[in-house]
């Protein structure tokens, strides 16, 4: 039997609830061998107060070894599994700007490029165009209609953009239309099953519009497709766990994830406290709350040590507020570990913190990365956290007379 | 490769000793945070003695999050992954009374209820009629004959009995009659495959049959069927380990399970001491002995912290007659927690211990929670406690070249 199954067939519906707080990259290394981590070098008496009652461990994200981006690394702490439910390049890109995909959807990251009067490719990345610019030329590109389908197309970053095909009998098995070099002519976009094909018509279409649209620009006179994705085929979390899920998160990657989990949105937060003013505004409206921070994973992301352990302090400042509020199982970790050492996602395992009255306290008493390899948790893949958490709940029945 | 295929071809024979000892539910929880186990709490010199030269750490019953039934934690204990070989709730319940099922059986679980002059069910669990009334009215059923099957009715306890059909060609996929709702009438029993019609053309027959006989009991005048179900497909003891294994166990739901692995059913023991007098006495005989102690487990479930602390300094002072024997590996473990907190089995972690002259002892002196989760076996699934024993009793050969 399949761990979701599994988990689908024991859900117990109750009032207890759960909140699932990740501070992104939070876990690190030390800058010399044997020093501290920035999560242990930070000051965090509210975090250490709960390591104090609470059992901690460490988390592995994917597999041991395994660097996660963002989109694996939070379907792990969603409890899928993060190596069977994929999330489509077009589709995470869609969620990266905060886009909500429906059923309907196939999403397709596009790229602007330079072609030259033979139809060839001279720069694939169109001068790697300011996003500023580049959000211009993608709005002249929303008059594009196509008979039977709706379309939407946002801008990225720089050359990125997105296209959002929606309507009905919509495959996604469709090939990149990037030739992945320059000197030749953007491919056709060919579809791979009979259920594809109207997808590779519409995208014709679209190439063939948006390609006159472009003609005058001097550097993105044309653009390349690639990723079409559908959205992502999982239990959502109604289904699996019985839960009335919400998510708090201030960037729109985080929104986009949750709501391939079928969580709803809440508010519009722009700072931590923010996030706080809404959980505690909502709390009796929801059972599940994902609240997201950004900036210890920017942090690391930035290389800068001290500006992330700043960001683990504040982190810990907010904790009693969402103690007060009692829930019955509160989970702190990460989705991975973003080293300032490393300047980027790494493979490490993530401290991970579990505090209910059902919690078998272990002998440590500081939430990090020493006191998690001795913490009752042991070392556990990512995606058994929320199982942990419905247990940890009372929101999971017995397997098995 | 499967792990179940894997220990098969690595098995090798000789004459050292396995003992599997069982203190069901024996992992428990503080009262309050940070406070002692049951086990914590119980003063178990022998079992410390034995820590201090053994290895333990903490086995997680199915997965992390999951509280196990007795059905799938023993599976689990015995070596046998409990999300793969599932047992059938009719087969569970007769092995919960100690029916040795056979490949020719198909088990039922069975209510008495109620229905009125119309056929509807007034009343599912017949007015949750008293075991011992139960037990008369099943005897009346004991009379039924259908060609061609032999019959089995056994109770089991207040409005549920047991029924048993051993023939050729009976497969289990047929339907369940208990409507699961009063007002209406029971269902018919519907074979969902080919294999399975004569199963239920033979539950068809017992029904009427039965309905005839019932017909003047007050309450118990009608009953439905649940939970159809063959012996499950597992490899033997014998095939997967080549081990000679025998249980020693006092309540029939153990047994039941030992003999779904082919382990001999030793003695007739009611007390932990009578079990020990069976081992010494069987010594020579097999070479893997599975011994169930089952109190620690039922005040557990009582809700009474005191008295399982009690059971388990009890379970602690047999141990030495145990060691005298000098098996090769001795295994002291349980299916799952049972936490007096809880009062019911959970998914929390169990401390497991393996004595054996090949043991890497750890730093940990006393076996408990705490210890355990410093100990160096570390976390690990309870389906891997039987390759465990295998190998540190010297009889899992290598894997490869």
């Amino acid at each position: 039997m399949d761990i979701h199954d599994l988990i689908t067939s024991l859900q117990e519906k109750n009032d207890n609830k759960i909140v699932l707080l990740v501070s992104d990259g939070i876990g690190g290394l030390p800058q010399k061998p044997g020093g501290l981590t920035e999560l242990e070098a930070a000051k965090t008496p509210n975090l250490d107060a709960l390591a104090k009652i609470g059992v901690q461990g460490l988390s592995t994200p994917i597999k041991p070894g395994i660097t996660p981006g963002s989109g694996p690394g939070h379907l792990g702490l969603f409890g899928y599994d993060p190596l069977r439910f994929i999330i489509g390049r077009g589709a995470l890109e869609a969620a990266g700007i905060g886009f909500e995909m429906t059923d309907k959807d196939v999403a397709i990251r596009c790229n602007f490029c330079t072609t030259d009067a033979a139809g060839n490719i001279t720069d694939r990345r169109a001068g790697r165009i300011a996003s500023e610019e580049s959000a211009k030329v993608v709005e002249t590109l929303k008059v594009i209609k196509i008979p039977g389908v709706e379309i939407f197309v946002e801008a990225v970053k720089e050359h990125r953009f997105v296209v959002v095909f929606r309507g009905e009998g919509l495959g996604d098995a469709v090939a990149d239309t990037d030739p992945q070099k320059e000197g030749v002519p953007i491919l056709e976009p060919v579809a791979h099953d009979a259920a594809s094909k109207k997808t590779a018509d519409v995208a014709k279409q679209f190439h063939e519009q948006a390609a006159k649209i472009l003609a005058k620009q001097p550097k993105a006179n044309n653009h390349t497709m690639r990723g079409f994705a559908k959205k992502p085929h999982m239990p959502s979390y109604a289904e699996m766990y019985g839960l009335k899920a919400a998510c708090i998160a201030v960037y729109p990657m985080y929104k986009g994830l949750a709501s391939f989990a079928g969580m709803k949105l809440l508010g519009n937060a722009s700072t931590l406290s923010e996030e706080i003013d809404i959980l505690e505004k909502e709390w009796k409206n929801y059972d599940f709350f994902f609240v997201h921070f950004k900036y210890t994973d920017s942090r690391g992301e930035d290389g800068n040590f001290d500006e992330k352990v700043k960001m683990i302090e504040e982190f810990d400042k907010i904790v009693p507020r969402i103690s007060a509020l009692k829930p019955t199982c509160l989970v702190v970790t990460g989705d991975h570990s973003t080293p300032a050492k490393m300047a980027s996602h790494s493979f490490h395992p993530v401290p991970t913190l579990i505090v209910s009255d059902l919690a078998r306290t272990d002998a440590t008493e500081q939430y990090g990365e020493r006191n998690a390899v001795l913490g009752g948790l042991g070392q556990f893949e990512a995606m058994y956290i929320m199982p942990m958490a419905m247990a940890h709940a009372g929101k999971l029945g017995k397997f098995g007379a």
